[in-house]
């Protein structure tokens, strides 16, 4: 028989007390990611599903964040929960040398569904290691020292994964000396090549791009690994023609090509990858989040059979002991199935060209605040800004505390009006579950609506 | 209700047609950690109880290696499984930044049992996150690069952490850059300090140390990083006075010292910490395995409050999307309960000092292969030689192929009489589920004996 998740998750009852203890236990034992401990409040949630969750005063939000971008068909999918359940009881966990059944089909589900020939899969814990894996493969596939990485990036938070990364995150842990080398990819709408079209800035980005591998010496460079669209750093979708020009200076060079999928792919813009989107095959691809929306923590690398077979007769030199983890694999399988059978990523394409898109084009029109709106699928940026002319964002660049204030104020008034909002800088992303409903967009849309009006306060 | 595991896991019938087909896509689409993808032959399992697994033929193995010594409490343990269904069912994943209940009571139930004032917990994915993030925290907490580590120790597969790492598995990513420093550390049976005795390999050991951060230079060096026991290196338990030295040079020259207890941690000792063993209490102390027996991918780092305090007001600049995963968390709450009432830990402690110590001793005195025996709790080692007198090694450091011949034999034999054998160049370690029974281990150790008989053919 199969387990049913217990009505716990459908109810949200107040109990502070409850939510006191939670809160006490956390700020006594639990260390947080990216924080100054002392300085950050975090809301105790008691419960969670599909686009909405709960604290303990029974307040309740839509979540526009999907987490941090990876619960991809919302929380507590009924049938991916049943899957673990079914998973836990049968076989939770093996080591990775081992032929396990949950592995192997997580492994065919996925390279069914990645372009071209990336057929074989490694599968690490998340995203940052991913990464790691990825580099550390392109590096010994092509005996080179070097990765080509962009400004305005995120790649992860291990040493490796974070000075690829191109925001300000590197900073503290920047070792100067992880062979990274950063450039400018394209972006109109803040152009580092005084481009005035999307044919410009894209022809121009390469050109950088090409100069920047000539004297960096062609030679010396392993890969080039670039977000396919760049998530955290803003959404920045690639204009037409762009990846298929970084495929071939990777073909001409001799460079692998890492397209890191790991917010962007498993439906979160309406294709499968968003790699699908351009039509372009890379050698190496990363994925974390969505292939199990984070239901267990699985990553992965899947792998041309270029690479793959370099470490055909020759031991792959990395490895980890939860690789191809069981009961992360069976949330994958049943991820995955739930998303095909239910047209998930489809969903996530026709309501973000239909609900979405004109959405937030028309808050756009309405608020001053909002200096661009782009996107695809799930995945759309709100550049909020000072001034539309100028461009100069509301917030400036890695603001913290009063500098910040406009920001926060807009946060906050999300919030009052029932919405989690996904913050980065002077952005706020429209990142909800890939099968949020278009009642649960327009609710969400509304409550942006009246957040924007608390921004343009700060507009001159 | 509380959902009960299913009783396939109760049941081992042969199945060849399920196990070829997972084999099949096994080897179409899964790409195994540290391996020569072509070179390999996983076996298929069709599922584990308790310290057994078995394969589709219907072959039953007793586990010697608690996977990659990580199932502390064996597999499929019915609590643990039905805490994790019953998280599935309540709240299977949240985002790092908020209070969770599994999250906050994960982290008091560790920080309850770490020693000292560790009582700050940073929930990674596994043990080589936990390490790279060890590293940076000290890194910034010191404001200086370096990292000393030792030869013969591994602490995980990302760049950083597989640079501290001294064993092969380093060479191929070893950037040469990293700000890692190689000492050697303690290991009389191969004595680099021409030590006869445990104090002198103490005392020469320590002095060596000083003598090398003298030399980097003091203020040069942020973090010692040591295996409390190294594991997969070879369960070299330290002299006595050694790691409290280590402690010492840490307070004189201010350097972080921090304690790798992934694999050493959670009970394998007999202790619920292997620094328990020794009295010592490190400034970060990363562990991840045995926490919740792999059950779901879990590592993280216990805080010291001075450490934790530079962090108060100053954003900690690191972080992951499963920090803090609730469905890892609920399974390390109910492994620690389960370890508690069922007093795993002792449990461990007694029948090693009772059972497996006299055991492996009594293997020593009748196989002329058998160099030495060590370890303590469920962690030991049996160092294989060619010669006694000499301590050459059955097989040469780092063999492969032909070379490797003797060490293969063996593991072949063991696994013909039902052991699944740990095997790591010249030794095999015995380090079963710290909750096996003492029939269990009579019966590992008879199929050790016949196998050790093959080692012996190789003895000169």
């Amino acid at each position: 028989m199969t387990p049913q998740p217990s009505p716990v998750s459908r109810t949200h009852q107040p109990n502070p007390e409850a939510g006191a203890a939670v809160k006490a236990a956390d700020r006594a034992h639990v260390f947080h990611s990216w924080s100054a401990q002392e300085l950050i409040d975090p809301l105790a949630v008691a419960g969670a599903e599909g686009s909405y969750f709960w604290d303990y005063d029974g307040n309740r939000y839509l979540d526009f964040t999907s987490g941090l971008v990876y619960t991809n068909i919302g929380y507590q999918h009924p049938k991916v929960v049943a899957a673990i359940q079914e998973q836990a009881a049968r076989l939770t966990t093996f080591a990775p040398a081992f032929a396990i059944e949950a592995r192997s089909e997580a492994a065919r589900l996925i390279a069914e569904r990645t372009p071209g020939d990336l057929d074989k899969i490694f599968f690490t814990n998340g995203g940052a290691d991913a990464v790691e894996h990825a580099v550390r493969m392109a590096r010994v596939h092509t005996g080179r020292p070097k990765v080509l990485s962009a400004y305005r990036s995120y790649h992860g938070g291990t040493q490796q994964a974070v000075n690829i990364t191109g925001d300000p995150r590197r900073w503290a842990s920047d070792s100067g000396s992880a062979g990274v080398v950063h450039f400018w990819a394209p972006f109109l709408y803040r152009s580092r090549f005084y481009a005035e079209t999307e044919e410009q800035e894209c022809a121009r980005a390469l050109e950088h791009l090409e100069t920047t591998i000539a004297f960096e010496g062609p030679g010396t460079i392993a890969a080039i690994v670039l977000e396919t669209i760049p998530g955290t750093a803003g959404i920045m979708v690639p204009p037409p023609g762009y990846l298929a020009g970084v495929r071939e200076l990777c073909d001409t060079y001799g460079i692998v090509f890492v397209l890191d999928e790991v917010m962007a792919g498993f439906g979160r813009t309406g294709e499968w990858f968003a790699a699908d989107l351009f039509g372009v095959v890379p050698d190496l691809m990363t994925f974390a989040k969505g292939v199990n929306s984070g239901y267990v923590p699985l990553g992965g690398v899947a792998i041309s059979g270029k690479i793959a077979e370099t470490f055909g007769k020759r031991p792959y030199p990395g490895g980890l002991t939860y690789s191809g983890h069981p009961l992360a694999c069976a949330a994958a399988v049943a991820t995955i199935e739930v998303m095909a059978e239910e047209g998930v990523v489809e969903h996530a394409r026709r309501l973000g060209a239909q609900v979405v898109e004109p959405g937030l084009r028309d808050l756009a029109e309405r608020h001053p605040s909002v200096g661009e709106v782009r996107g695809a699928g799930m995945f759309w940026a709100l550049e909020l800004v000072k001034n539309r002319e100028t461009r100069e964002p509301l917030v400036p660049y890695n603001a913290t505390g009063e500098a910040n204030a406009p920001m926060a104020a807009f946060a906050a008034a999300a919030k009052a009006h029932g919405l989690w909002p996904f913050i980065n800088m002077n952005r706020t992303h429209v990142v909800p579950p890939c099968n949020i409903s278009e009642a649960e967009l327009k609710e969400g849309l509304a409550a942006l609506d009246a957040a924007l009006s608390v921004a343009d306060e700060h507009t001159e």
